[in-house]
């Protein structure tokens, strides 16, 4: 038996090109004498599609879709995840469902169980858990459905649910299990993918064909990494990272156990590559091509255009170097050097004649008051409104530049630097935007060395330093990493040897500026944990605060 | 029996006040003489604490909070919602659970079973359901103990869940329910809180007491109404809405279903009263006291304005009157009439200067290129980055003016009108905000008639009027609201007789607008469904779009 894994890139709401692409590949595989063909977790919609499961109307394409692919199923299994509506009144209206279409017909349905509702995870919140598990008998094969959190439960110390759905077919003894996932990036993600499958395969003795989808949905983004485990434990193949692909696996050489072939992994490539897809999918998917930001000269902007660069190609990113009074000769100096490293336009609009304009208005209202925060603040709105009228007068979006760090504590200021249509880096603690440089260094000067080496500053008053207000970021992000990763409370991060004062005051700024986070642009998720959709904190509130 | 219902205002995560707020009324009813005392969910810690309950510490003050009661639980027997622990591994690490302490012990835990998740609610994202339900006997009585939504399913003909938890326990016949709730407010909620109050008493023959907060938490508004219904359905009294409150029932007397006792309804009342209290708290638990907005001589400023004046009284809110030379005559005078009516604050600062310097500065950039929405959007955001000044020199948070209406088609300029810490009109249809104007001025001119009479227009551009781009309000309104709240289609919504390709349009313009919501402030929610949390949906996508 021949079986075909295609980890493809959908778009949400799309029904008429997934359902293409997703007959183009049947056919493909079916020429190339697959038995079998396995897509993605809820591929007809893409995922996740949210709130538009609420929409009768969005189920009805949805189950379109479905008619349509009965056409292409003559000689070919076509395994393909779904909602199907929940037939009886009691419980949530949908499944979250793999169906199994052959022979012009839905031969069977399996309903997912286990419904991730943490983190970015919102599935309970639109299905029914699954009552009923089957196996499926085809070309002589008896086959197990699972819908991807249904296999994450096994062998865990405090699972997170009450059962594994494979625990009630394995009586049956399956000759494979297939998985249909959409199971989002981030970059220690691989590995425990890998494990889980294997934990799966070990325990039931049966090989597994793990499913993914590739591609970017907004703040989430799909490394594909499909996997086929041979009974052995070995990872008879990962499909690559970041791309489409259709691979056909013989079942007889999958049980053999005999090969094995892995993805190369690192960190940091990893975190490249997913942004570089994040900011290709958020551009291509909307129908836009061309990026704006601003080039400061520092390390946060400069990372965010080379991989703007490498996402959207050099004559899409525009760049506005912006100094003011307080900016140093170098920042437009390592700003520009950049700019003509990559190719990419850039102009220079000082900000002086603007900022003396509202400072003109605000005198008389300021009058006695000191230079503070508010100064500051107005730099940078102006230079925001700058980038955004470049964005709508050429229809380039803005990307935001902020780090995870800054993020956290706060260090940024609304409608100005926070401003932009997706945060690029707001995943990445600044410790990792340095490697992040050194790495697309790594062949040669790309970044100058001058804005990798130099002391971080917003440059908003004379001679600022990031530091004169936050701790040395080497500290700071092992505290940010305990809080927010870990979800450690103070005593425990005090407990680790930090000081008292430095983690309470740390803890309290990341909470009182939620306000700030609440209105940031969507930020491409690489880590277990970003800001965000995963991350759901109240704003007015008194804990560490 | 006498028993104690106590509707009070918590701050999330401000143990120390919860608690001693908590103690101060538990000793108030003792010496009144209750027996029992009933405080709302998860009062310990504040409703919705949402991912605090990740964080072990904020579960172990949970606990110590608990701890601290039973010292006050001599002689009066207190229910209270608070998180507890599942000591088994499987499933989720926390249940929410009502308390029933009494003489220095915990007498009864009884889990929730029902675990909302949907709309503004994510409680499967941290509890477990329940699996266990029993009574628990109390000085000769038999007490059913429910929290909030375990008794929402009740009668219903396509029910959320499996099953009514207070079916597993009715067989045991006891007295009387308990419900510990903490139930958002929306204009229609009074009515459907009291029908399933109703339709619990009516299938169980037993009275209850239903227990909800009061006060507002970031976006969501609990607008108190606690009930006390008598098994003959009649309610024996609804507590005040939006006001702390604390009222002691005589069993008997409850029983007997002799007095009927509501509160007045009538939802523009209730929105009105709603959005003050939600404007009050965001200020007064956040510790800020003043507002600052922009006065446009519209009516959704006029009306927010009011609104602010009525929560954090007069001396607390500034205005900025910001004319453009778009703006016409009356605009100012309408805006200087409301301020003076309400003896508030205001300055006039006009931004035609600051205007000219960002074009100055854009000019040679824009070579040739037409006056568009870019030079529009840059007065929006002019105005924007002058109130954000006057916020961050004077401590005033800013109040967004944009209505539901705007916000849905995304007629406003992100980092311009759509700025602020807090949304008041967000979720009120521009036709409410007119029907919100004639109540403010139902005693007398407040708001200045030609602000409620005059043709709507953000005065960006010579002679601009909302209608030159978007359909009557009165049309465009009611398609949102099918579209928004009814969750129907385009084909459904067409269907209603309204023109195909209005209806497209809207529902297209509504999608594309997703990333502007995304980087909105929190919106109060009034209605069913508001913008923000209870609404989830890609801004990727392709759908009506």
């Amino acid at each position: 038996m021949k079986i075909a894994i295609a980890q493809l890139n959908y778009l949400i709401g799309d029904f008429d090109g997934n359902i293409k692409k997703i007959k183009t590949y049947t056919e493909q595989a079916k020429k190339e004498g697959a038995d079998i063909i396995i897509f993605g977790e809820l591929a007809t919609c893409g995922y996740p599609p949210r709130d538009f499961l609420e929409f009768d109307d969005f189920i009805k394409r949805c189950e379109a879709s479905i008619e349509e692919l009965k056409a292409v199923s003559e000689g070919i299994g076509i395994a393909i995840g779904s909602p199907t509506r929940n037939p009886i009144p009691e419980g949530k209206d949908l499944y979250n469902s793999v169906y199994f279409i052959a022979d012009g017909a839905v031969q069977y349905i399996q309903h997912k169980a286990l419904l991730p509702t943490y983190d970015v995870f919102d599935e309970y919140r639109y299905f029914e858990p699954a009552q009923e598990f089957n196996t499926l008998n085809y070309k002589g094969k008896k086959i197990a459905f699972t819908v991807c959190e249904d296999i994450w439960d096994a062998g865990l110390e405090n699972p997170l649910y009450q059962f594994c759905p494979l625990d009630k077919v394995a009586h049956e003894q399956p000759d494979f299990i297939i998985n249909v996932s959409a199971s989002p990036f981030n970059f220690s993600h691989a590995e425990a993918r890998i494990d889980i499958v294997k934990a799966n395969v070990s325990k039931y003795k049966i090989p597994m064909f793990y499913t993914n989808h590739v591609g970017a949905q907004t703040e989430l983004i799909f490394d594909g990494g499909s996997l086929v485990v041979s009974p052995n434990g070995k990872v008879h193949r990962e499909l690559p990272y970041f791309k489409e692909a259709m691979e056909i696996f013989d079942l007889d050489e999958v049980l053999a156990g005999e090969q094995h072939s892995e993805q190369p992994k690192d960190d940091i490539v990893e975190i490249h590559d997913a942004i570089i897809c994040g900011i290709k999918d958020y551009f291509g998917k909307l129908g836009f091509k061309k990026a704006i930001l601003g080039l400061s000269g520092g390390i946060d902007s400069a990372v965010t255009t080379v991989l703007a660069q490498r996402a959207l190609g050099n004559e899409n990113v525009r760049v506005l170097l912006m100094p003011s009074q307080f900016s140093s000769d170098h920042s437009v100096n390592d700003a520009r050097e950049l700019a003509e490293n990559l190719g990419i336009q850039y102009d220079i609009i000082a900000i002086k004649e603007v900022y003396d304009a509202f400072m003109g208005k605000l005198d008389t209202h300021f009058d006695g008051l000191a230079f503070n925060v508010t100064e500051e603040n107005i730099q940078a709105r102006v230079r925001g409104t700058l980038l955004m009228s470049f964005s709508n007068k050429f229809g380039n979006i803005l990307l935001n530049t902020s780090n995870k760090s800054e993020m956290a504590v706060g260090y940024g200021t609304l409608y100005g630097d926070l401003a932009g249509g997706l945060s690029v880096l707001g995943d990445v603690y600044k410790t990792d935007v340095f490697a992040l440089a050194r790495y697309i260094n790594k062949d040669g000067e790309v970044i100058p060395e001058n804005s990798i080496t130099k002391p971080p500053s917003a440059e908003l008053r004379p001679d600022q330093k990031d530091s004169d207000s936050l701790p040395d970021y080497a500290i700071l992000d092992k505290i940010l990493y305990e809080y927010i990763e870990k979800q450690k409370g103070p005593a425990e991060i005090i407990s680790m040897g930090y000081e008292e004062a430095l983690v309470k005051r740390i803890l309290k700024m990341v909470n009182r500026n939620e306000f700030k986070r609440y209105q940031t642009a969507p930020v491409l998720r690489v880590s277990k944990k970003a800001f965000g959709m995963g991350r759901r904190l109240p704003i007015v509130g008194k804990y560490l605060s």
